[in-house]
């Protein structure tokens, strides 16, 4: 089989496979312009976090490019006319989906990239400079600039994913019966996945590796996603209902259970899929370890733990029906929310693109976050 | 609205309300003989522990009936044919579904009363004697103490189910956030309910009452049958997923849990939808009472412990379909455990007619089971 990915790029174009009708049928939605992503990310074609963070990324490529275009005037008056659009395309883009922290970084991150880009302009003078934007029209400098950054965004996910799964393989030696939730996998990244990534490269070292995955009500990830990556990948598996996480622990079936995370909080705990907090429940209660797998784009050390992170409350229609067909009666009250916190007491290690991260984790946090720094610096 | 029940009984035929169409259409199976039900139970049109017992009772009710009017030759071989065919269909209906104890309960109790008839008529020298008997055929006796006795069984559930209501309440009053999983309700019983039943007379005193339904997959009785239920009865409800269990409880929401059970052995394990044991961890965790409803013919005195009891393992096409719409990669392998088992050590206390039994249950059970035998005796 080919790389599973969610995201191609074309430069003017971004194609978004659209997760909601997988496994049945593999559709791609053409996104020309930030609307485009923006709705792409608000009706859950796209999803994950890292994979919403890249694909936020490259709808401002997008704004970027179509205002570079548009943009009349002098130098100076296109260059302010991309990054004002830049600034309404990054708010529409942050307004979608209110939980994944991958979001905003990447939003910040191409933003600060592209005020970097003009400000070394206009130091040259408006285009008289060196430097790699050497005579260019600094609007399709600024454009190009963003692209780049998107990119390598993405690029990094793939290779942070990698190394996610290194770390993790290395520390869950030997485990036999691995218990996922949501889907983590190749889809919700740029590729390869995080806590999927783990058991990927689990299974490259040991073929015994058997996966139980939950389905993951509401939205159906497992069965729609993980499902389908792990039947791709020949990786053995057994898929189940939510509720049946604790009788396969009760049965010693389930030796470790790893997740993904949506944010992570200076200190260490865990916004993810709702259900994840049951899992670690669960999981103490039969003293079998509980991993966290995520890039440390995830971590979100502006807050101090998980009590201030906003729980997104989605719309009702997606309990009360299943493919369209209504399972409950009509006008049914939802409670519905789309995560939920695990304490960091209940995490019994993370595994990130630069190591382990073992409690107390406010220190191991953000020395990794230092490990990570530095080695981007070096690069 | 009219009292919900799901079976309806005709002397000749057997009416089940088909759950798996609710809560869309409301259709009724007629049943004419053992067979039927036996189909009714086995393709979960009616589920529910006590339900099932109920249908299996008047099952054999059918079976005798037919018996008896088919039977040929003089008065103790027709006697004879119908306790042969009541033997036959009761393996039959055993068949059915492995978990449930009021089932065997009742099969076993409508048998020994079939014998019963028999070898009072048997004294009285086939037909000669006094009592209701008299002037009989002992075939069609034989068959109308059956059918007696099958409702019999409908009427003491639905009695008991009002006082498990009446006990709950006093043991639940002033409860404002309740959570309960699967259906217990009316639909589940002869009528009324267990767990939804003390839900039912717990809102009779306390309309501030709030419910959370967990909508139980894959099955979806929450969803389609206690939703259903509750709307009915203008419950304030809200349906959620099974995973958002423990975020409501950690955001204070849930004051208590109830369910019912399937079965519950000597020393109060409890055998209940998948799911249960692990919404008892999870209350045990933010110390929440956890609290099984259940009428006595649920308990088995006959199994030491939750170790021994067959675990029902269900189709796959229950998990990788909903509504007959695939939701998974077609030959998606499957874990689909109907029950688990939860240990006595996590039930705060059981709520039967009799009273609330508390820990140590070995002995509180025993003793229930004893003063329900002397009320009957009274009776």
């Amino acid at each position: 089989m080919g790389l599973i990915q969610p995201l191609r790029w074309h430069g003017r174009r971004l194609d978004i496979l659209d997760q909601r009708l997988l496994p049945g049928e593999e559709v791609w939605i053409p996104c020309t312009d930030e609307e485009a992503v923006a709705e792409a990310i608000r009706g859950m074609a796209v999803r994950g976090a890292p994979a919403i963070g890249v694909a936020a990324a490259y709808g401002l490529a997008l704004a970027a490019g179509l205002a570079a275009e548009e943009a009349g005037g002098d130098a100076g008056r296109r260059a302010a006319r991309v990054l004002d659009r830049l600034d309404r395309a990054a708010r529409l883009l942050a307004g979608t989906r209110p939980t994944a922290v991958n979001l905003f970084w990447a939003l910040d991150r191409v933003k600060a990239k592209a005020q970097e880009t003009a400000a070394a302009l206009q130091g040259e003078g408006g285009g008289s400079g060196g430097g790699s934007t050497d005579g260019q029209d600094p609007a399709r400098a600024i454009a190009q600039a963003v692209a780049a950054e998107a990119a390598a965004i993405e690029a990094e996910d793939r290779a942070a994913n990698r190394e996610i799964g290194r770390w993790g393989s290395r520390l869950l030696r030997g485990v036999k019966g691995i218990y996922t939730h949501c889907n983590t996998g190749a889809l919700a990244t740029a590729g390869y996945g995080t806590a999927l990534g783990v058991i990927r490269a689990l299974h490259e070292e040991n073929p015994d590796l058997h996966v139980y995955a939950g389905e993951t009500r509401p939205y159906l990830q497992g069965s729609r996603l993980t499902a389908w990556e792990l039947k791709q990948e020949n990786i053995p598996f057994s898929l189940c209902v939510d509720a049946a996480a604790g009788h396969l622990m009760a049965q010693g079936a389930v030796e470790a259970v790893v997740t993904g995370a949506d944010r992570i909080t200076a200190n260490g705990d865990v916004v993810n899929k709702i259900g994840t907090y049951g899992l670690a429940v669960l999981a103490r209660h039969h003293r079998i370890p509980f991993y966290v797998a995520a890039p440390l784009s995830t971590v979100d050390m502006s807050l101090a733990d998980g009590r201030s992170v906003t729980i997104e409350e989605r719309p009702a229609a997606e309990v009360t029906h299943v493919a369209s067909v209504p399972v409950a009666p009509e006008g049914t009250n939802v409670v519905n929310p789309a995560f939920d916190i695990t304490p960091a007491s209940l995490v019994t290690a993370f595994i990130t693109e630069v190591g382990i991260a073992r409690p107390p984790y406010e220190d191991a946090l953000r020395r990794l976050t230092q490990l990570e720094e530095e080695g981007a610096q070096r690069a």
